[in-house]
């Protein structure tokens, strides 16, 4: 076994960074924090033992830059490097400079980040480790021939999209062998327009999908566990705005099965650390993955806070080498996470950053607030516009929608516009109470008007 | 069953009006606060739905005013009263108005209020239902040999104590029955100076005594489950300063003992509601009745943290008939209340009313706190000077105290002297560690000084 951390660096800002902080803290590690001349307020930097300022606002010259980085990680002689979510977190090369400095990038090993960064190598890995897949080989449809005789074997609908696409364009949902042309043909002039490509290829469209991930944990000793799932359905342009754990979607059979594949797929590439692996399920129950993230999630304290298991910590604790002591963990109540973001609901969702007049976070039982972000704090207008995660915990999902409703109801934010009437607005509806909702759900509702 | 109520008056101030105001806002039920002039800027009357001023700031004119406080309810129209802790929690006098005027009070039966704040008859009900007392009959002694007599039959070390007393004045502990004569004289001069009265009575000294109390709650329809102990040995005289669950002097058996006893003592009086038995037990093991508490404690989150439960919610529920659906319930995880009082600890915890200028309140995964302060509150010098409960939840006793050193570090209170600081020294103490402490180790411990 490694020795354990003397000291991490946080490379990242926000709330994640100071998650990580109290983790490190609970475990007797230093922290050093960094941050972008707009970030000296943040509460990350007031709570880390050190603190470095690594540059001017614009990401690319602080928090995605990896010399600046590794510049203070020398001059604080830290011994690990935590990257959170987002940034470089999923970089590769950002984990492979670290391992040839002599420092333990907390996550997996460069060549996992790569496998599963890339849709089709991790594709064809799930396929060797028998994880489902969304039907289709990505191959180029050679002509509208062969499109009608690849629908055939999978059935219909399928959905074509541009090999070069991306953001939602040059996509098309077909229905039937009718319909093919047509949607061919619009599909092609609009990724031509959009990419200077008109390749397509084809994939199983999946009916009524529901985003499910599955969280996992791997140590260096060959051993992959699952955490249960989280419920990611309720979304605005892919965009997730609340997470549940469990999902009420989920039966038992069905959380086992994908429980099962996650690991399956763990185990397939000897996963190190946390990781989530995403799926889309259809209304028929069948799951197929969609992609595996190597790092941890915005989400992760729905899990956190149904099971009694902190992430964080254990995550540090793989990383020096310790083994994973429990089996795969289960709910034992409900927890919801509302995204409060500095953006106006009732104006798409339009950014609205600004000085935080009046501030008062939820509390009480069962209700946990992760912010960096205080009275007197100014949003910045750099960097994602989320600025706390609003989180409950009750027995039930009923419960935890009420609990979340007196939090939201609680929770006091002046001076900028945040997502909490959206959130207040969604508790109230009865498709979201029932359970019934997929990822499209949230785009064809009609939301209030500011 | 009778009627959910629709509005609750909560007779209280601070964190605990605040703490019932949420639950009653996830059942539902609309709140009325009651505020003396001087806490009109605490947030329980920002947070309930209507408030009531009912008076200036002491307490015998507003908190402790009946009429005052029924007049409240009679302009509100609440139909049930919150008593909290406190206060008028336990004036039967005050249940028993309420139930003249039609109003629930939230809460057992005046009778039982009646019957446990009475020590005699406490003790002798306790004694019917097998539920083991501090021996001792209470009677006045006659003379040196009936004291001697007696001390013989129950065995040293024994305690006398003045039948006037209180306060820890008039009190001996005696070893021998060489030491008694000279413990009697001194006792009997020290009672007669400071009552008048120098009457003794005896009772067997209980040897490093534990402060263990067990919750029970019970409904109108005959059952009594517990929710298991709390260990509140961390006092500084006889004022509890830090709670937790499970006790670390806890076996699975003396659980098992304790908790039926609690039960028994509920059973033999028809208890409703949520009740607090509070017990001595000695370093064998053997326990001994104290007192019961007819509300709920100050303490009730660690038990709410280590089982899931919200008493707040339950004691509501079978106020208006529901029935308890669940058994006993028991620990699964550790958590540990820390009492934040505006006090300076190293100048004889000396209250330190005044403004709050700067206020940050710990977060993160299991820390929880509840308090009625805020940046620009004034805490005012007429109440209790507790300002703020701060409790952690962590799987094992050792985490839980990692933890809550991490939140008190965390936890920024300026403008005023509190016991975080306290706490930190007492987080570092070997004994405190170890479990290894009694109701006198506090008092036997050299604070630092300011």
């Amino acid at each position: 076994m490694a020795e354990k951390f003397k000291k991490i660096l946080i490379a990242n800002r926000g709330e994640i960074a100071l998650r990580i902080i109290r983790t490190c803290q609970e475990m007797g590690i230093k922290t050093v924090a960094i941050y972008s001349t707009a970030d000296r307020e943040s509460l990350h930097v007031r709570f880390a033992d050190e603190a470095v300022c690594i540059g001017p606002p614009a990401s690319a010259d602080s928090y995605l830059s990896i010399p600046k980085i590794m510049a203070a990680v020398e001059i604080t002689n830290a011994d690990a490097v935590h990257p959170g979510y987002g940034f470089l977190s999923e970089n590769a090369d950002f984990a492979e400079v670290c391992s040839e400095y002599g420092i333990k990038f907390i996550g997996p090993a460069p060549e996992h980040i790569r496998k599963m960064g890339d849709k089709i190598t991790a594709k064809d890995t799930m396929i060797k480790a028998n994880v489902p897949v969304v039907p289709g080989d990505g191959e180029l449809l050679k002509s509208v021939e062969d499109g009608l005789k690849q629908a055939e074997e999978m059935g219909y609908p399928v959905m074509i999209k541009a090999t070069a696409g991306g953001g939602g364009k040059g996509m098309r949902k077909i229905e039937s062998a009718e319909d093919f042309q047509s949607g061919w043909d619009s599909a092609r002039a609009e990724a031509k327009a959009a990419f200077g490509n008109d390749g397509m290829y084809m994939e199983k469209f999946v009916t009524e999908p529901r985003h499910i991930e599955v969280q996992i944990i791997g140590d260096q000793h060959g051993k992959v566990i699952h955490l249960s799932e989280r419920d990611c359905s309720v979304q605005r342009r892919h965009q997730k705005l609340l997470e549940e754990c469990p999902s009420p979607f989920m039966t038992d059979d069905l959380r086992e099965r994908m429980g099962q594949a996650a690991i399956a797929a763990g185990m397939a590439i000897g996963y190190e650390g946390v990781g989530t692996v995403e799926f889309l399920v259809d209304a028929d129950r069948n799951f197929y993955f969609m992609e595996m993230n190597t790092r941890i999630q915005v989400e992760h304290p729905v899990t956190e806070e149904v099971i009694g298991y902190d992430l964080i910590k254990e995550q540090i604790r793989v990383a020096y080498g310790e083994k994973l002591s429990g089996e795969n963990y289960y709910p034992t109540a409900h927890a919801i996470e509302c995204r409060i973001n500095a953006e106006d609901p009732w104006n798409n969702f339009r950014p609205s950053p600004g000085p935080i007049t009046s501030f008062h976070s939820s509390k009480g039982l069962g209700v946990r607030v992760d912010t960096h972000v205080y009275a007197g704090y100014t949003i910045v207008p750099y960097y994602d516009s989320m600025i706390a995660k609003l989180i409950v915990r009750a027995p039930t999902r009923e419960e935890a929608i009420t609990k979340m409703e007196r939090a939201l109801n609680e929770f006091i934010i002046e001076g900028v516009k945040t997502t909490v009437p959206f959130h207040q607005w969604l508790m109230k509806q009865q498709d979201f109470r029932d359970g019934n909702f997929d990822t499209g759900w949230l785009g064809q509702q009609e939301l209030p008007e500011g």
